[in-house]
Formats: structure tokens, sequence, C-alpha cells
């Protein structure tokens, strides 16, 4: 192998795979960056085993020369390293050369590495992924979907599944779903132009997975291409593909989980109501759990306080846009309550309430895509 | 103690305070902020015991009214939370009022708490100064030469004096020098208008006080008053009083470190040779000690290598603007010479070296007001 490439672009897709190299892995040529060369272009491959991305660079684009290919050819060099050298390098182009044993040759300027290389034949193949079941999806609704359910997996290995999000497809719409048994995100959303016959249950995709792939689609993402197989799930974007395995086991029916019945209903601003809860959790994180207490004060008015008898008391008050149903007493975590409201993306809510130990919803005013769902903790 | 006070100038003070409380002291009390009020204004204390700083807000300064006094007093609150209340509360401004045992109302808006507060009685007393030994410095400056030394202080507590920068005095002229026994930093500045009579030396001030000093000098803080006491020494600017205390024992005399003589000189630009040096310690940092070579291949060219045979090599060469005297060949640490060329401020800089296991001397070409000196490595 030997080349000259723009910099620029160079350092822009080493950032991208490197978001899938683990320094921490038992493989040891996985905490390496896959190069190979050819007449299209080059492809940099990073991998932990459960994330692999791939990332393409063309020879020219939009008439522009990014590669000078003098040979075509491939190697394995240590991501971290080959990171860091090709940020700090003095000029605008870098050149390539494979030498002996792997041995690889970076030049810039009055700078040259000779950086350890290993043989790319070792490297792991990516997993072959047949392309039936598949749709298209708006890039940035993509982010918003994993930005609004994500959050909610569990941290804990006691039931792995619950470390994923379920994605499941029927009649033209997708469905995500977290839960950590405490508190569960919901999004539905229809697919325009998804075909008639796409149809999918218990997808489990790693919540790390969905984190990574959100970091790399930028701004200029317009669409992406999901395929769903057995056990992988594959992310195609322009010169991206970024692939995810899928977590064994059956997703909980979560459908039962959410009531249809409502007591109180309280429709709020939901910057207002945020920040309340934000100020009460500065005292209730000592405390333990992290619990708030809300309670109606009049038909309006509502108070949220929080006690914690080393440090103090917080009483809030806040008022209602409007407020039906009975008398309102209820704790629960506002770490909870803060997730759910940052990632709801509306300017109004309105809370439905079941009873004291009932879980309660939390959703967009005029937004029936998006559903957030808090146990309530026993206080009262 | 009842008064209210603008948010923002309070948030302002609290966090020049915070600088000097510590979570990890062993005195409770400390972990607290101390507020008194009376006609003058507010003042804020913090302290871990070495640091102390005192922070005032006047009831009134160029026409604003910052706060609004309804009875004098004190009170001690736990820093942490104290701050991050207020820089949550919803309001522009906060009404503080102490009542039963300490318990202290902080208000804003619908906003409420009642924090735990302690006997501002016992608070330890900030130290007395005599003020004789004193002079005024440019506050920009006083970073600069804070900037210029702190960074070469030793962090191991095996010589506890190396921990701090020591100051002298003599001639209308500060020196500050700080040493790890493997590098030493100088910088030395006139004082214009200083007393005649004034002389000190062996004025040893931890680093880490410094940092915080040079930390609560923001941009627009003209001068400072400095006063040298026997084991504490006083930086004074207009409405903050920092105190921290000295180190006891002597500080070894370091002139006598400073080669007199030079076999090889060589002037070469700042930012190239630091950034060749970043380039080569890429390497270095996984070898041992984080050392690179420097020889020169002919009368103008050098060569900085590096080797670490896990993971390869490195050559960078540089054009010197001028070399003069004995063939080069010596080896020292990346670290130290990126330190001290960061922190030297010139464009040029001219490096005297007087064999391969002797201390080297750094320069900016037209200021012999600091000086920085590493002692190289054996390896040739």
């Amino acid at each position: 192998m030997h080349l000259s490439i723009d910099r620029q672009r160079l350092i822009e897709a080493v950032q991208d795979v490197l978001k899938a190299v683990s320094s921490r892995t038992t493989i040891p040529i996985l905490t390496g960056i896959k190069m190979e060369a050819d007449e299209e272009g080059v492809r940099l491959t990073g991998s932990d085993s459960d994330i692999s991305i791939e990332r393409f660079v063309p020879l020219e684009e939009n008439d522009e020369q990014y590669i000078e290919l003098h040979q075509p050819g491939s190697v394995v060099l240590q991501a971290r390293f080959f990171s860091e050298i090709i940020r700090k390098l003095p000029a605008d182009t870098v050149e390539l050369e494979v030498m002996d044993r792997f041995s690889t040759k970076i030049k810039s300027g009055q700078s040259e590495f000779n950086l350890n290389g290993l043989d790319p034949e070792e490297y792991p193949r990516l997993p072959l992924i047949e392309e039936q079941n598949s749709f298209q999806i708006d890039a940035q609704l993509l982010k918003h979907i994993i930005r609004q359910t994500v959050f909610a997996v569990s941290t804990s290995e006691t039931r792995p599944v619950l470390t994923g999000v379920n994605w499941s497809f029927k009649n033209g719409k997708i469905e995500s779903v977290a839960t950590d048994s405490h508190r569960l995100a919901l999004r539905h959303v229809t697919i325009e132009g998804a075909s008639d016959t796409l149809s999918f249950s218990n997808v489990i995709i790693p919540g790390k997975s969905l984190n990574e792939l959100s970091k790399i689609i930028d701004d200029h993402t317009d669409w992406i291409d999901v395929v769903v197989t057995e056990n992988q799930i594959l992310f195609k974007a322009k010169h991206t593909l970024f692939y995810s395995r899928l977590l064994d086991g059956n997703y909980p029916d979560t459908s039962k989980l959410i009531p249809t019945e409502s007591k109180t209903s309280i429709v709020v601003a939901t910057k207002q109501f945020l920040q309340a809860i934000e100020r009460a959790s500065l005292l209730a994180r000592e405390g333990r759990n992290n619990v708030v207490k809300l309670v109606n004060l009049d038909d309006k008015t509502m108070e949220i306080s929080s006690n914690s008898p080393e440090v103090g008391k917080v009483f809030e008050q806040i008022e209602a846009d409007s407020f039906d149903g009975e008398e309102l007493k209820i704790s629960f975590s506002a770490k909870y309550m803060i997730d759910a409201l940052r990632t709801i993306d509306a300017t109004s809510i309105i809370i439905d309430f079941t009873g004291a130990m009932r879980p309660f919803l939390i959703r967009p005013v005029d937004d029936s895509s998006i559903l957030q769902l808090i146990l309530p903790v026993r206080t009262f």
C-alpha cells in the first residue's frame, strides 16, 4: 500500500471508526484500525466485535482529489497512535507507505513516523448482511428517536435484554421502547415509503451501540438505510457503515405496563417544571433515592418539595396550566423526571396520574408519538 | 442576618471563595463558606487552612445597588450546596434570612430553600497580617510570572520546599524560581515604585496556592498589593483578599546550577520547535521517561528523534536560524521541553548547551528576564 491522502479527510474518517475501537479488548488486533486502499478509495474499519464501523474516503469527490494512489494494499495500524499522529502532522497531505513486515511509513512535511503495523488478514471479517428487511429513515429523526428512548435502558446486567432498546415494525410504523423496570420511554414514528410487507419485532439494540451511532450521525447526514437481520443491525449512511450485534432473548411485553385511565391530569409548562425539579433535586440527591414530592396546594398551584435532614429543605411552587381530577400527593425520582423532561421536546406537557403507587404518564400536549412513564416511590 | 442581594454578584463572589474550599478537609466547618453582612456590604470567606480567600460585595457600586440590608449578621453555609443552589435559582435577586439555630432561608421567585447553617463564631479567624513588607504589582504581570515558573515545582513531597515557588526581592527586583531538581524555571521582574528598603528572600509559596491565585485574577484586575510576612503572604485586589501560608524550610541556592559558559548555541523558531517535539513525544511517551534525542545533521539542520520498539520510530527535521559551536548529541525529557517552550512567550529562542550531560538553558532571544533550565538524560 502506498498513497497520499488529504489529512483533514483522513482525520475525520479515523475519528469516526475510532468510536468502535476499545482499548480494553481481549482481541489485540482490535486495538488497531484496518486500512484498505484500492482504485475506488480508502476504506477504514474499527471494531470492538459488538460494534463495527466502516468508513470510506473516495479517491475524489465533488471535483476535489482526496487521494493519490501509488499502490493498492492494506494494513492494520494501532488506532490510538495513528489517530494522534495524523492530528499533529504539519502538512495538509499525509503519505502512507507499507513496507517490510507491515511497518508503515507516515510522512508529512519534515516529519516522518515508522509505525509498527499488523497483518490485515488477521483482522476479523465484518458480518455478512442479507438486505431483506430494510427501510430508509431521515438521519436527524433517527437521532431524535435514539435520544428520546436510549436514556431509559437499564445499566445493570441483571436482565441483559433491558440494557437494549427494543425496536419493532408494523403497519409502516417503527416503535422504539426502553425500560429499566422503574421507568419507560416509548417513541413511534411512521416511516414513509416503507415496504408494505416489512414487519419485525424483538430487535433489541444495545444502548451503547445507539449512543455511538448518534455520535457519528452529523448534521450533514440526510438519510440512513437500516438493515435488520437475525442477530445484526446495519446502519448505512453515504460513506459510513455502522454494524451492531443485537441482544439475545425476549424483550418483555411493555404494553401492559401503560395505564389507560387517569385519575388526575395536569398540564404544565415543561421548562418551568423541569427547572423546579432540578432545584428540588439539589437536596434530594443527598437523601435516599433522589426523591421529590409533588402535591397540589389548590386547584392550580402545585408544590414540589424535598427534605434532606442533614442539609435542609426545599419548596418550589409552580402554577399548572390546568389541573383536573383528584387531589395529588405523589413522590418520585427527580432524576427520572429530569431525564424524561429533557428529552420530551415540547413546550407543554400533560401528566396523567392514576394513584400514588401507580405508574404515571408524561406526554407532549399535542403529540401522541412520544410517551414517558415513571413508577412513583412510596413515601406518603 | 437578613438581606436581598443581586444574584449574579453573589454567584461571582461565591465562585471566587469556593476556590479555597476543599471537600477533603479534616475541619468540618471549612466545608462551609462564611458570610458576614454589615452596613458596608457582604463579606464571604472560604478556606482550606492553607489558602483563605475573602471576597467583598459592597451595598452599592457605580450607582448600582447590589444589596438591600434588612439586618446585619453572619452565618456559615455548606459551600457546595449554597453554590449550586444560587446558580439554579429562578430570579435576579436572592433573599437570605438567618433564623433559629442558623437555619437559613434562601428565597428567589417561587423557590424557597431552608439550608442548615453553622455558627460563624466557630469559623477560624483569618491570619493577622502586619503590612511591613509590601509592594504593588500589575495583576496581569503577576499572572505571567506565576505561569512561567509554577509548572516546574516538584509534585513529590520528598523535599517539601521544592513543591513551592521561591520568591526573593532585592534592589527593586523580584525573582521567582521553581525547580523539581530535574529542571528549573526562573523569572525576574523590576517592580516600579517599590520601597528602596524592601528586601526579602526564601519566601516559598506553595505551587497550589499560586495556581488558585492565578484563577481568581481575571482580566479586569489591574493591580495587586502583595504583603509578605514570616509565614503568610497576602495578595490584595479591589474586593478580594487571598492569603496563603508559606512553606517552612530553606530553599536551595539555585544560582550555582545555572551554567555560565556554552559549547553549542542554537537559535530556533519556538513554535516550529515545540510542534516537532510534541510529535516526537507521541511515541516517546510509551518509552521510558518520555525521552527524545536531538542531533545536528549539518550546520543548520537538526533532527529530533524518538524510538519506542513496541510502537515505532519518529524523525523530525528542523532548520535552526543559527547554529554555533560543537556538534550536538543530546537526549532530554520531551515533557520538560514542552512545558518550558509553552510558557516562554517568545517567537525565537536561544538554547545553550555545555555537553551531553550538563544542564542546558533556554531563553528568549531578546529577553534575559526569563530562563528555563533542563537536565539532559543519559542515552548516548
